[in-house]
């Protein structure tokens, strides 16, 4: 069983050490909500400083030329494009992650009305991220589609049909965290004769991503949560080159235009993913997004994506392995006095099979407790987040503890007292104080 | 005619005044551009870094609720409200002028195509700026409707009848100027069974605008122009209190749901405005949009948006009388030796019928001379910008050298000082050296 002292010799030893430096991280914190909303890349002040105080207030219009601000929408999408495996000028960051994938589902759907009309049928997971659902659901609506949802992933194989247009998921679950496998489930839809959407936005940054690999066909991200851009930043779209220039998707905004100075009445697309652009980039938003990036561009001297996937694995399997036997399942009986406290792992617990992050639920009688565990939790300094199971079946849908682990930023000893935060908590029954229990979490 | 010492007594005489105080403006610059890109309010830099040191950097996922990030789109959209005439809870900030449009159009066609089937015309104007037709051109080819395109506001009688589903308007042209009759138009426009949009870009924080005076449909504007919102600040929306439950929009994001923290598999649009919210929003960008729409706010005891027409319409009445009589028709053999240097009016000449911005042509043999002269212009600080023309029929539609007058700011001298500079350029044939004809302005 790992000791604060091994910790801190994992820690000596971690070659991503310096990573932390890029980061503002706030006194007395252990942050394990980077899955929600990432940190403050030390960079970002003095950087949107630059563009409110010169670019902005001094140089003012001309900074759509002379600062790039025109350019910052490729510029930065092909910083994220090595990340995700997609190629140069393959990637643009525009809107929000609903939006683009709005974009691209209804692209997905032109084509695939064009090759396979006969096929009826979107298919995503019922415990994908809402938003997806929801724009799923309006596209499915307009143009006639069903959108079918599944289950559990064993449903797969039996519903990537002859009826399938699309199949469009997320490859990290945002409460789970369990990983699809992209290369083989775009393999499977592709020889079914369906087009395949990926949404990154628990991938980008946490795992690596091989876009072009995996064959996929569309791919859209987000920029708030592992690449730090900042609340509500920007975020990503990418289409395969065969797929790009096949229509235009139908947001079609005046900077996706070929040649949007021209002021041509027509709409004639961008070539390439730049008809992917709609309206004029919220420039603020957009240059501290691309100080999170540059995070990752910094890594790649430290092994990259590969390096930091391998410490996320490190953490996440310390983190379980500590939880287990120091307040779960292996806790009875092991050294050091421990109990079990009724914590199990809610997360798959193959690290193949996992994000980069870990969620946790809490045995009967304390399946309810959930919500006041982690605002005591948070009381401490240990930011993790709580996600609302389903009140009517509980034990199919339990509340969930909800814990990301950023390998840029963590060190191995947080992982240790966060799991000694949430031991002392169940321990010591502070998380029925009133405090922790009196109101529901936004976020 | 108006001397300068004229002018430093109007300035002396400007109950606005104040309002100068609340901007950074660069040093040596008249800027007339603030209808492209508004200029930096002083409150904004500290604004915006404490979202990001404090908000941000140290209270990270929290600030959604106790820093009210949930809350901005509601509540910049209630200061927006009352510059526009809409009512409480009745507008909302999100995403870019197009895809607002996106969602306003997209509704409006939902309901003319129940309560009137047969009537398949979207109707616009040619000169409205692209973007509007582009966004309209892509829901007329998904729902089968013909967009009809006039060239002048007298036509609009005669195609305002039996077969319009929607008139779509920007109320400001952007090149012109023209001022579109709000309330005539949405009057007859409505007598005729049809809908009405109105595009507030170059209106709202420029002109009074009654939107439930007028009784207009549904309205979206732009939060980086008169708004000094800042680069690509986000854009607005309103729908009538009538309309706006009628269906749902089509961009369904997660933050438009009635309950987004339950996290269901379907959507249920949220009651009123907040429907029109799409992703998370951009958070730097909202607090930034704020800071610039708060100084309206502060000019309210000074007589808000009516007082600012008035200095509006004298500072643009003050500039064509200048350009006519000391570099235009008027100016030959006027007192001071002035000529006519070829410079006319582009523009409305009756205030009532012109937006805060005039534009100015050359006449040959100077037609082609508008960018080298808008390029001296600002090498001297005087920021306005070129528009260029339809090089087959220059005549019809000439290029354009386009100045935006923003009342908060401008002073009467700078008005003065502007059109000297201009007879300058001019006199001097300055925009005939080389730098100045190099290449195409982006913006």
């Amino acid at each position: 069983m790992k000791q604060r002292q091994d910790c801190q010799a994992l820690d000596a030893a971690d070659a991503l050490r310096p990573l932390r430096e890029h980061f503002v991280l706030p006194e007395g914190v252990i942050y394990l909500d980077g899955n929600s909303l990432g940190v403050l890349p030390a960079a970002t002040e003095a950087r949107v400083q630059q563009v409110i105080r010169q670019e902005w207030g001094t140089d003012l219009i001309k900074s759509w030329n002379t600062a790039g601000w025109m350019d910052l929408p490729r510029r930065i999408g092909n910083k994220i494009a090595w990340l995700i495996g997609a190629g140069e000028d393959e990637v643009v960051v525009a809107d929000s992650t609903s939006l683009n994938l709005y974009k691209v589902l209804a692209a997905a759907l032109r084509i695939a009305g064009e090759d396979h009309p006969e096929r009826r049928v979107i298919l995503s997971e019922r415990s994908n991220f809402p938003t997806d659902l929801y724009i799923a659901e309006s596209l499915a609506a307009q143009h006639g589609y069903t959108l079918k949802l599944f289950d559990h992933v064993d449903e797969l194989p039996g519903l990537i049909n002859a009826e399938l247009a699309v199949l469009m998921l997320t490859e990290v679950n945002y409460r789970s965290g369990y990983k699809h496998d992209m290369a083989g489930l775009t393999r499977l839809a592709h020889a079914a004769g369906a087009l395949v959407i990926w949404d990154l936005a628990h991938s980008a940054g946490a795992v690596p991503v091989d876009l072009k690999g995996a064959d996929a066909d569309f791919a859209i991200g987000c920029g708030y949560k592992y690449l730090n851009g900042g609340p509500g930043a920007p975020a990503f779209v990418w289409a395969h080159p065969r797929q790009v220039d096949r229509f235009w998707q139908p947001l079609s905004g005046w900077l996706g235009h070929a040649a949007p100075f021209q002021f041509t009445p027509n709409y004639t697309p961008a070539p390439g993913i730049g008809r992917y652009i709609c309206g004029t980039p919220a420039i603020l938003s957009m240059a501290a997004l691309e100080c999170g990036v540059d995070v990752f561009l910094a890594s790649e001297p430290l092994g990259g994506m590969p390096a930091l996937r391998r410490k996320s694995i490190a953490l996440t399997e310390l983190f379980i392995e500590l939880v287990e036997t120091r307040c779960g399942i292996k806790a009875a009986g092991a050294q050091g006095g421990f109990r079990d406290l009724g914590v199990r792992l809610a997360s798959p617990r193959d690290a193949a099979h996992r994000g980069s992050q870990v969620c946790l639920r809490l045995e009967s009688p304390l399946q309810e407790a959930g919500y006041a565990v982690v605002q005591a939790l948070i009381s401490r300094g240990v930011v993790g987040d709580f996600r609302a199971g389903d009140p009517k079946q509980l034990e199919a849908t339990p509340h969930i503890l909800r814990f990301g682990f950023t390998p840029l930023y963590l060190r191995f000893t947080d992982v240790f007292d966060a799991v000694e935060h949430l031991r002392q908590v169940l321990e010591t029954s502070e998380w029925r104080q009133p405090q922790f229990n009196s109101k529901a979490s936004v976020t």
